[in-house]
């Protein structure tokens, strides 16, 4: 499996160089709400179930969008690690990350303008397993938290229009 | 379905207000890499798979990382718009959303340090079904892009830590 990263990463990154106009894409999600809360979602030949708990009136049938803001940052940070680890030719095992995001509820509700309705704090617990010396892992982590694409969006603004 | 949303709201709203620590809530995705670029996540009794394509080293057997931030940002604003109409008693019978985000891999793939790995553009495209006037629903989109949580986060700095 790593061979074959290996070689999708030598050959993009040749692409890339080659042209940079071969590096850009557009990426696509088309949602609908069916019943309440709950919102089916289709990413190419994916799909997925979007709802929020019976408590603030849904079915419970998914997760809740916030919830996949975390996924999404865990699976990226997962994947970058391993994108990297390969690309440095540094030994990765295994990698699993758990993330956790604070939020408070009078933003989304409207009770105070001053609280922001997302999260106001997401903690990222990444556990390696990787016969990789601490030096070796410390310069894999810098590249993945300098090059994980959904970070990235969370730190830095990402411009978002309405046309 | 309505009269739920709304008696939840209600609720929450009474509680929020009696004590903002009942506001606090604390969210959490675990996840981990599989195979490749495979991922299994668990978000409380939900499960999810994401993978990336098969032409940089996937298996394809679920969205992208950065395909589920496109589909936090709809199905967040679909949900919002379902909350507020409901809250401000303005009629939606339907909201689908499509979410496009444009990408250049010579971020991720380390190519040009100038540009950034995430999306620098995404357009949200938002089709309403309502009987309401177009004032109110003026008023009712200006409502959910300022409540928004994921509009929040893609725009406004989250602070992300890895303690």
């Amino acid at each position: 499996m790593s061979a074959v990263i290996a070689q999708a990463i030598t050959e993009a990154t040749a692409a890339f160089r080659g042209d940079p106009l071969n590096a850009r894409a557009t990426f696509k999600s088309e949602s609908q709400l069916t019943n309440g809360f709950r919102s089916e979602v289709r990413i190419r030949e994916h799909s997925l179930t979007v709802d929020e708990p019976t408590r603030i009136g849904g079915t419970n049938d998914g997760p809740t969008p916030v919830e996949l803001v975390l996924a999404a940052l865990g699976t990226c940070q997962e994947i970058t690690y391993r994108a990297f680890a390969t690309a440095l030719d540094i030994p990765l095992e295994h990698v699993a990350v758990t993330v956790e995001g604070d939020i408070d509820f009078r933003g989304f509700f409207a009770i105070d303008p001053k609280v922001r309705p997302g999260f106001d704090a997401i903690r990222v617990t990444v556990n390696l397993t990787s016969s990789a010396s601490a030096a070796e892992q410390a310069r894999l982590r810098e590249m993945v938290n300098r090059h994980c694409p959904v970070l990235d969006m969370l730190t830095r603004p990402v411009p978002v229009t309405f046309p």
